[in-house]
C-alpha cells in the first residue's frame, strides 16, 4: 500500500529532475549482439561518423558507462516541458471495479505531443555542440518529425523532413506544426535526391514508405557538408535518452511508497519502451527486485509476438548496417488499414536482446480492441489518447482485470506516450464501425522473413 | 524579486487546490446593469429556469456570496487534470532581452485543449444534480462543445452539439473528438429544430452562424423534457467556474513572493480573462493592491476597443434575455478571413462594467502580429498556442518591450488559454504568407450598432 495520500497527478520538483540518463547495457549479463556491415564485418564507431554525430555515435556503441550526465542545455529544455506526471487512474480502477492500483507517466503535455521530444532534445543538442550545421531524418506519421522540428529550431539547426507522401497527403496539419517550427518538409519519394529520383522516375505516382523516406533522408545528410541524420526510435542513443520517463517514474513512485508488480509499455521500434522500463530493469537484472515487463504490440505488425531474432537492416532501402533484432523482414509492410503507429518491421537490439533472454513478456492486440481500450480510458481519465499510447492501455486494462478476477491489489504501470489530436481520422473511423481488423497470415510473414540478409 | 528559486514550471500540490470559486461581484462597488426582457422588465432568476439548471441560474443572479464551494465531485475531476502549470517565461524573457519576469497560466493541457473544461465539468455536474436528463449547446470553433463532450458523459449525460455549419465541414477532428465523448454533433442549420428547418427551406445552402447554432440549442432544450442550455462564455456563472485559474495563479505567485504588475488576458467573451484577473481584481476592488489588467482582443471583432456599452442581445437570433455589456451588435459578423476564435459580439456584463468604470484597459491586435506573436512563444516555449491565447502573449511582449526601453524589473502574468492542435489551417496560412488582416470599417460599425434594441 502506498506510504502517503496518492494524488491524482504527482509532478516533482524541478529540482527532482534526474541529471543523468541511464545506460541499461551496463547491466546487462550479456550484450546484444554487435552492427554488422552488409559483408559480415563488426561496425566501429569510427564507421558511423559520416551519419551521426560523434558524440550520438559513442553512445550509440559504448556500453559500459551506467550515468551519462545529461547536458547542462538539454536538461534546461527539459525543464521547460518535464517532469511529465505520474497519474493515479483512480477514475479508471473505478470504472475497472478492480483491486489494482494503476498508474500511467504521461509524456504527452508538450507541442510535439509525445515522448519523442526527449531524445529530439538531445539529437539537437550534440549536433549544435559539435557545430554541425543541420539535420535530415524521416517521418511517417509525424510524431518524431514534430518533435525532432521543435528540437532542432530551439538550438537554430535547420531540418530537413522526408515525409512519406501519403502521410505528407493525409496529415497536412502534422506538416503544418513541422513548417511552424522551420522545418523543410518533403513528400517522399522528392526530387531532391538521387534514390527519390531514381524511385519517381519508375512509378511518378508512387505513394511512399518509411524505407525510401529513410534512404532520402540519409543520402541528403551524407551528400551534404555539416548534416547528419538523426532517428527517433530503435537506437541505443534513443533508448538512453527516454530512459528519464523510467528514472523520473521510479522516484515518483519511491516518495508514494510503491513499486510496480508490472510494467507495461507499447513496443514499435522500442523508444518508449526502452525509457519507461529502463530503472526497473535494471533492479531486474541486479536481483534488486522482479516486476514482470510486458511489451504491447499491434496484431497487424507483430515483431516480437510473430518474428524472428536474426540480423536485419534497419531500413527497406538496405542503407543502414544490419542489426540483431527481432523482426518480420525488412520488405514487411502492415495492411494500409492499419490506423495507428508502431508500424516498423524490427524491434530495438537492446530490447530485443532482453526479449530472447526471457527478461520480459510480449502481446498483441488487434486494432478495434485497441481502440475501445482507448475510448474506455479517455472518458474516464480525460485524456485522448495516440492510437500507439492504447495498445499499452489495454494491456493494463487487461491485466486489472484479472487482478479483478484473482483479489490481487497489484500495481501497475503503464506508459501514455502521447495524445491522439492528429489521429482523429482512426477515431471518426472507430466511432463510424467502419475500422477494420487486419492479421498478417503465416504466408505473408514466411515471404517476408525469407528475404533476411543471409548473415550472422 | 522573487523569495525563492522559480522553477520553469510551478505546479501547486494537489491539497493545494482551491476548493472555493471566487465571486468577483461581491466585491463591485456598482454591480452589472440587469438582464432584461425584450419588453424592458428585469430578469428573475426563476425566469431562468427553462433554460438553466437551477442552481446555475442561481449563480448567474445572485451576486451576494463572494466564495461558493467547489462540489467535491467537481473537485475530484479538478485533480484529474489540474491544477494547470504557472510558467515563467525564462526563454521567451531571453529572446526578448527584457528586465522584465514574464508568468503565464497554461490551461491547455487537458483533452479538451483549453480552459473551457473548468466552466463545463461544473455545468454538467449541477444538471446531473438536479436529476436533468440532457444538455444542449452550440460550438464554434469547437473547444467549447470538446469541453462539455467531456463533461457531460463523464456524468452520463446526453449532450446535443450544434455545430455552426462552415465549422463542422472545415473541421471534422474536432466533430471526431466530440463524437469519441459520445456527444451528439449536428452542422447547424439542422433539420432538427423548427428554427433550422425554417432557415433551410428558405436556403437550403445556408452555412450557419452561431446566432443560429445558439437558437437550435435553446430550442431542443426548451422543447425537450429534462434538457437545460448550456453556454461556455459570457455568463457570470462561466466567469465564477474560472476564477479558479486566477485563484491558482496567485497562490502559485505568492510562494514565490511574487505579485503581478500587469495581466494580460484575451477576450472574446471573457471567461478566460474574467477567471484569470478574478483575485487580482479583487485586491484592486478592495484597495489592497493596483495591478495593470489589460484585456486583448482581436482587430476584427473589437468589441471592447471600438463597441458601444448598451443593452444587447446575447445571440443572433434574439432568443435571450438583454444584457448590458460592451458590443457591436449581435448581427456583427468578422470577416472570414478572421482565422482564431474570440468572434463573439459582445462581452461579459461583469467585464464590460469593470472596463466602463475604468478598472482595466483593452488594446487590440491584427491577426498577422497575433500570429507572430505566437509563433515567437512557440519556438523558445515549446507550446504551440492556440490563435485566441496568442492575442494575450502578443500583449504580453509588447509590455515587456516597453520595460526593456525603461528598464523597469515589472512582473507580467498572462492567460495561454489553450493550445493551437486544431488551427494548423491557420498556421499554414500564416506560414504559406497567404494570411491577411481585416478591420471593419467605421460604417460597419455603424451599420450593425444601428440595430440595437432601443432599451435601457
Amino acid at each position: 500500500m502506498p506510504t502517503t495520500t496518492v494524488p491524482h497527478r504527482l509532478y516533482l520538483r524541478e529540482d527532482e529532475i534526474p541529471t543523468a540518463w541511464y545506460n541499461l547495457r551496463a547491466d546487462m549479463p550479456e550484450q546484444p549482439d554487435p552492427m554488422l556491415t552488409p559483408d559480415g564485418q563488426i561496425v566501429q564507431e569510427e564507421m558511423l561518423y559520416p551519419i551521426f554525430a560523434k558524440a550520438l555515435a559513442h553512445q550509440e556503441m559504448d556500453a559500459t558507462d551506467r550515468w551519462i550526465d545529461i547536458p547542462g542545455e538539454v536538461l534546461d529544455i527539459y525543464k521547460v516541458y518535464r517532469p511529465s506526471p505520474l497519474c493515479r487512474a483512480y477514475d479508471l480502477e473505478k470504472a475497472l471495479d478492480t483491486p489494482a492500483r494503476i498508474y500511467y507517466k504521461f509524456e504527452g503535455n508538450n507541442t510535439s505531443g509525445s515522448h519523442k521530444l526527449n531524445s529530439a532534445v538531445a539529437q539537437a543538442y550534440y549536433a549544435k555542440a559539435e557545430g554541425l550545421t543541420g539535420l535530415s531524418t524521416e517521418t511517417g506519421a509525424g510524431q518524431w518529425g514534430t518533435a525532432l522540428a521543435e528540437a532542432a529550431q530551439y538550438f537554430g539547426l535547420p531540418l530537413i523532413v522526408y515525409m512519406v507522401k501519403v502521410s505528407y497527403e493525409q496529415k497536412p496539419f502534422r506538416r503544418a506544426v513541422m513548417e511552424t517550427f522551420d522545418a523543410k518538409v518533403f513528400a517522399s519519394p522528392s526530387d531532391t535526391t538521387e534514390v527519390g529520383r531514381r524511385i519517381l522516375a519508375a512509378d511518378p505516382n508512387n505513394s511512399g514508405s518509411l524505407g525510401t523516406a529513410i534512404s532520402e533522408a540519409i543520402e541528403v545528410a551524407v551528400s551534404t557538408p555539416g548534416y547528419r541524420y538523426v532517428l527517433g526510435s530503435v537506437l541505443n542513443q534513443v533508448l538512453l535518452h527516454q530512459s528519464i520517463i523510467g528514472l523520473e517514474s521510479k522516484i515518483a513512485l519511491e516518495q508514494l511508497g510503491e513499486y510496480p508488480d508490472i510494467i507495461v509499455g507499447c513496443a514499435g521500434g522500442g523508444s518508449n519502451l526502452g525509457g519507461l522500463i529502463a530503472p526497473f530493469m535494471q533492479d531486474k537484472l541486479t536481483g534488486k527486485a522482479d516486476p514482470r515487463i510486458l511489451a504491447v504490440e499491434p496484431a497487424s505488425c507483430p515483431s516480437l509476438t510473430r518474428g524472428r531474432y536474426a540480423y536485419d537492416f534497419a531500413d527497406a532501402g538496405h542503407m543502414t548496417p544490419l542489426a540483431k533484432m527481432y523482426t518480420l523482414g525488412s520488405g514487411f509492410k502492415p495492411s494500409a488499414n492499419h490506423a495507428g503507429g508502431l508500424r516498423y518491421h524490427g524491434m530495438s537490439p537492446i530490447l530485443s536482446k532482453l526479449y530472447h533472454d526471457g527478461r520480459m513478456e510480449a502481446r498483441s492486440y488487434e486494432q478495434t480492441a485497441v481502440f475501445d481500450a482507448a475510448k474506455k480510458f479517455a472518458k474516464v481519465e480525460t485524456i485522448l489518447p495516440a492510437p500507439e499510447s492504447a495498445h499499452a492501455i489495454k494491456g493494463a486494462i487487461d491485466e486489472a482485470l484479472a487482478c479483478k478476477e484473482t483479489g490481487e491489489e497489484k500495481v501497475i504501470l503503464f506508459g501514455l506516450t502521447g495524445t491522439g489530436y492528429f489521429d482523429l481520422a482512426a477515431y471518426d473511423q472507430y466511432n463510424n464501425h467502419t475500422m477494420t481488423d487486419y492479421i498478417p497470415t503465416d504466408e505473408d510473414l514466411e515471404a517476408s522473413l525469407s528475404l533476411l540478409p543471409q548473415i550472422g
